[in-house]
């Protein structure tokens, strides 16, 4: 039984996902609130040995393989840990989660939205957040990094798979239930307070 | 384009498929034919990997984890070899594919059928086999094992597992296009003989 709350923290690297979780975590502990703050893979030995396999560049690992691999991860982190927490009460933070497969295999790689959307049920089991924050920065800020780093090719191709699920971010938040885009432009204290406004919103306080 | 035969050999262990497999390679060879024989995981670096994760006792992988991890290293195996073979129209002879998912995860440890079949499916693109052939020896062997390791309870655990594996390769291949049962108590050149009159009579030769 889940009697506890299920947020989520999502978004590109470096829209500041880690700094809100970690004032959140401060504000509910404050506030009184049981709270469990963890990022997948969520540092369970399985999910470890598994991001070794995906990180080793001699390994070759295929896009299907890849998925399964990230899903497996999430499995184990989702049962051992998210599961479990919720099920003593806690509000769960966690960073990245299902939507992330979807941003970064679906729009950035290119897999089929279905599969992926199967394989995350596979492995959550169905589990989905009472809130996803999506921490995206302006696209203007966003276009001068493209500009700066258009001169190399390897940086260009990662700058238009940043694009890819740049994009994809914001469709996934449109088709998303209890999901909401949060621009990562503005001050760690307005967006913390943004944080807080959805919580309560989202009757997660 | 698959313009290849894929042969997949099923069933629990020590009902001699490397045997029958080898032997099917070495009359399809001196046929003439050109044949891959592969065994999931199969070998890549990849599979290897997670094959480790798989057998640590210290891991206590979670049952959607292991069978994710079963799927991701099936996909890699399918993707990398498998496909490839087909492609340059080879004869694949593979021990074990996605029955044996079916019958340990589905059979054995009661994981729901339609999630299994799911996750084969997007582990191997829907690639299935021309001819599925399940070794299995009779009931009156196995029961008379079963007795004798009755005292013990978990060997008895074992053998409740594997009696209840044994009873799903059973539904599976009645089930599964293009699958046969092979009684596994003949003589090996007696099963090898109706090996090649499955591999006719399913014209894959």
């Amino acid at each position: 039984m889940t009697t506890g709350k299920f947020i989520v923290f999502e978004g590109p690297d470096r829209g500041g996902k880690s700094t809100q979780a970690n004032l959140l975590r401060q504000s509910l502990h404050e506030a009184g609130y049981s709270v469990l703050l963890t990022r997948e893979p969520g540092g369970t030995p399985v999910a470890e040995s598994i991001r070794k396999i995906l990180l080793d560049p001699a390994n070759r690992v295929t896009p299907r393989a890849e998925l399964l691999l990230y899903e497996a991860s999430r499995a184990q982190h989702t049962e051992e840990k998210i599961v479990p927490a919720l099920a003593e009460g806690k509000i769960v933070i966690c960073e990245r989660y299902t939507m992330s497969s979807c941003a970064y295999q679906g729009y950035g790689r290119g897999i089929d939205m279905e599969l992926i959307n199967t394989a995350n049920n596979i492995a959550t089991n169905g589990l989905t957040p009472d809130l996803t924050l999506v921490f995206l920065m302006s696209d203007k800020y966003f276009l001068k990094r493209g500009e700066y780093l258009f001169s190399d090719r390897l940086e260009l191709e990662k700058d238009e798979f940043r694009n890819k699920m740049r994009q994809g971010y914001k469709e996934l938040v449109k088709k998303t239930p209890n999901a909401v885009l949060i621009d990562a432009d503005n001050t760690v204290e307005e967006i913390h307070a943004k944080v807080l406004a959805y919580l309560r919103e989202f009757k997660v306080i």
